[in-house]
């Protein structure tokens, strides 16, 4: 308990827990001050994620290789998870699939090249092992066809049971994928993907029980705070003056990997690229190969109806964008500062294109 | 003939010739059977086609390389050839279609794929020139734009005088570029494609006598067959509650591929996978740069009207995502068992959703 | 002017400049006759790029990189951007349009997949500096996406004031792009694209006071000229039996840049590749990133009415290809006489295919 209010202490971004009982009680107190109550829940669910993030390091570093991967691959993008399962519990489709899609661009494209540039204002060229960067760009790419081509045989609108089937066994075979890809790069292959092993490295692991502990504590937490951004980020962004599409895709997203974004863009400045790269392109295909298929699957128990993989082209278009982008820029295994304003550049194209989206159009 | 009948005793796969006569016989004896046919016909074209690369190839080796190419080019996908003339000529362009497309994808995907995977559970990493993969990735590229650009230009269905010229227009310059490969990659840049030259060799070449004979005899009775499965094809895919979209593409280009995954399958497993790479690119290139557009030209001379080149947009799509996951793979000349993996899923999602699309939408 | 004089003596494409005062006659005493005008004004145009263009680099030459690479910038395309003010002034956003999708897909290919073939027919095997192809590549993508994702995202005819707002703000975005990376190439970066600089050596660069006054000079002409092609350019087309898209692609794009052109096949038969193809991607990507943004913001000025960025869908599916293409055959940094053949067959599908259009689905 010592060392967590020792880490609170010395890490800034945690002095925004005192946000989470405030959130909570406003919550209680004026349950229809949206926008107050989505500022509040975006402050406290920052430093909810870091801890998160820390914790699930901690335990995974413990449990050996194999299982704190899969720990790490359940674990890693709680966050996003929890939003999207109370998302998921009041049967809101549309925000789950922007957030997920939303997700996966804003980490390939934001974190990514965030970190390119971050790092190359700082270094003059950098390297770092495509080996890994190639696989991980190959599962988003397989995750993106998986995504595209439902909609790209059946054109119109096609029976929702024939989506319906196939977006269950899609959801199967993506997951299938994801295991194959961490036997391959955590068993048979560890060697190839050496330098990216130890991400999150730097941060001294907890011990277990305080571990375990936070993370019980802290998913409960951001599931309490997770329920009131989703029911306060519609009506907020009205106020705000933002379209639905702009807040699912790009305020959710930054939000739900403020953590990762934190420790990509640390290790860029430390020249640990690798790490960097690492973070932003597996926590990518994590949410596409991991996050979503497994939401399709709660959906049949938890979620009023059946969700499907069904996305919204646009969104099919710039997560297929975003993949392009990642294996065209990773291909060298190089970085210097205008590789990152290439790929912060496409993001800032589909930001302001989504900001400035008439709502209806839709 | 003697040793025919030996290559037929060593080789299981020959045995299958024995439902040769049987087809026959039973679309004399019940010409309404047709599930019973299309399953004899099946089985009766995988030995047909084993026999007819073993001719060619005896042949090849014979005349030469640039004479051999040529023929090579002309018979090497022969089966095809001869699957797709018989339903030109019964005007069912659909099939035709569905079959050229499908034995693309499937070449390109599923026996690379497979190669890499089946390869990879032996080897830990294997190697392959990659200047022969970037340029039968190239040629396909360069088809997958010429089938794609005349229906992303027009939109609409335009008119068909417009999509009949571009198409006569198309299949020239497409023959043109594959005859010009052709140059390259056996004369003028010979030495940069060395390893993959000897594809198929390994296996005793016959005499010069009994490859011709067995070449006009063999493809005689594809002939014979091809019209059985063609006729049989429509009706037994609905009785095993297929879709027509599933047959075309998948069922009719494992078939007709057979002979030359087990060429590709044995090169992977004994570490020769330029052998493989060849194979499974070169037959892709092979159909999209040669079979179809000779298909559109004969069209004139023996099919009811002439056929064009506007595909399913579906079909586009599949071509495209094969031919980028293509030169994705090979960018690297390296490959380990989860590239194969990759690739095979994604050949699955096709299959996947083929196989659940409502007959109405394609 | 002696040394202007020898300079036409000595180079037989500037004795073309005899049809600049006949064409500039011609539309004075026979202004109806547009197929003659039209004519003419090609043939007056192309010595006139070709001299605007030995002047831009003699000013480049003498005020240092970074002043004479923003000259670059904006005159290296001058002749294109003088067409183009043409037509906006006269309101013909399609033409303007059209001139900028057919500059960059026919830099990105003919101008490449010729200088490719030109070398290759005298060296084996070329090679070239892959560091700037990747870099003009990925700003070549950046300008893609740009075009592409609002009419993804918007799909429908969207509310033309979201197209508006929009365009105006990716113009800025693409403008910001192209000057960073010229920052990045020209000042922090320089090592890594050295022999790409000397861009045009070889030619004797002119004395400054006789480059400014033919800059002067020849900028007025042009702009003379260009009107009357402008204003003939449809009639002409008809007249001709080619499609207004055609003309729009391939015509003037070919007219506008004869004089690149004329540089870069003279640098790939003298094994200088690296200048051919800094030459004709660096051109495509000005026009990309430059030229089209400023005459954006150029309309608001000088229009009858603000131009957005919203190309016809066939356009943008076509600046796709190629910049996928150009990606795709630079990544080796070699080249030979087939990857020539290869990226112009895929502009000669696009000029076919524009050639065959029907008028109407334009």
């Amino acid at each position: 308990m010592n060392l967590l209010l020792k880490e609170i202490r010395h890490n800034p971004m945690l002095w925004l827990l005192a946000f989470v009982p405030v959130v909570i009680a406003a919550a209680k107190v004026k349950p229809e001050a949206h926008t107050l109550l989505f500022v509040l829940s975006v402050l406290a669910i920052v430093p909810l994620a870091a801890l998160l993030s820390h914790a699930t390091e901690s335990v995974a570093a413990k449990t050996g290789d194999a299982a704190g991967g899969l720990l790490n691959a359940t674990l890693g993008n709680l966050t996003e998870l929890v939003i999207a399962l109370t998302a998921l519990r009041a049967g809101e489709y549309m925000l789950v699939k922007a957030s997920i899609a939303g997700a996966i661009v804003t980490n390939t494209l934001f974190m990514l090249g965030a970190s390119f540039l971050l790092g190359g204002l700082k270094y003059h060229v950098q390297e770092y092992n495509r080996a890994s960067a190639r696989m991980q760009a190959g599962l988003l790419f397989l995750a993106t066809v998986a995504l595209l081509i439902p909609s790209a045989v059946s054109q119109a609108d096609s029976s929702s049971s024939f989506t319906q089937t196939l977006s269950l066994a899609l959801a199967v075979l993506l997951i299938v994928a994801y295991g194959l890809g961490m036997l391959f790069s955590l068993k048979t292959h560890r060697a190839e993907f050496a330098s990216a092993e130890h991400a999150e490295a730097g941060e001294t692991p907890w011990p277990m029980g305080l571990a375990l502990a936070t993370l019980a504590g802290v998913t409960v937490l951001v599931a309490l705070v997770s329920e009131i951004f989703v029911e306060s980020v519609q009506e907020a962004a009205e106020a705000f003056g933002m379209t639905p599409a702009f807040v699912g895709f790009i305020v959710v997203a930054l939000v739900g990997g403020a953590a990762e974004m934190a420790a990509a863009f640390s290790g860029a400045r430390k020249n640990r690229l690798d790490l960097s790269v690492g973070i932003a392109l597996g926590s990518s295909s994590q949410i596409a190969l991991f996050v979503a298929p497994v939401l399709v699957l709660l959906s049949y128990v938890i979620g009023p109806a059946p969700m499907d993989l069904q996305f919204w082209p646009g969104a099919v278009v710039m997560m297929l964008i975003a993949t392009l982008t990642a294996a065209f820029v990773t291909v060298s295994g190089r970085s210097a500062w205008f590789v990152g304003v290439l790929v912060l550049m496409v993001y800032l194209i589909f930001a302001m294109t989504l900001y400035l989206l008439p709502p209806r159009v839709q």
